[in-house]
């Protein structure tokens, strides 16, 4: 098994303007909570609040592009979201492998995303398959 | 409260070359599984796999714009990936409120993805809170 309980691996990725204005052009969520700054202020918010499912496009960047294989699968992912993401806000993000199933070729990462006020604003867990 | 548990929301999605071509671009996963044709078939499916994370976004979708208001925030959310999505694939949503907590303003619903062959692609579960 190529994965070993305890390995760490980190990314940053920042929630750019760009980044957010090509989520909602996919998706087209444009709750006012992610678009209209008065509306987000009015809620108790800095800023507009950036979406929370950027965070698991930003996941699926890190199996699929950020692990030393590419045979990988994702079976099933959590997040929390502990406290919001602003626009232009950079994430570190760290994933620990938590756990290694090697009869049936799967791996669990525990992750979590951190901004540079040093504030968790996710955390969670991924289970991969290593496809054969 | 707006919402009374039991009550279900359903939605059709289409996992289309563009909305793929779009969330590779936002995220950059092009992991082989997701853009080879022939990866993904020397790995035993029938074509290119979709990424998982593209339901997410319909997810941030259905909470966003789905809801018949507007004040919402996701508080977390869990996705199981149970049978493989392929291109131009259109899914049926069904999302239940599967619980209702009234004192912190906090709804859960329990959803599942079904493709038109009637499996089950992807289940879950995903808790908000109602904005004051």
């Amino acid at each position: 098994m190529i994965f070993k309980t305890g390995e760490k691996y980190n990314l940053t990725f920042v929630v750019s303007e760009a980044v957010q204005q090509s989520f909602v052009q996919t998706f087209g969520d444009k709750n006012p909570l992610h678009t209209d700054e008065v509306f987000a202020r009015t809620k108790g918010f800095k800023g507009k609040v950036m979406h929370g499912n950027i965070l698991n496009g930003f996941l699926s960047y890190f199996i699929g592009e950020g692990l030393p294989v590419k045979n990988v699968i994702i079976h099933s992912q959590e997040i929390q979201f502990k406290n919001p993401v602003y626009v232009e806000d950079e994430l570190d993000f760290t994933a620990t492998v938590s756990d290694v199933f090697e009869s049936v070729k799967s791996v669990e990462f525990k992750f979590v995303f951190t901004n540079t006020a040093l504030k968790t604003v996710a955390k969670g867990k991924i289970q991969i398959g290593l496809l054969a």
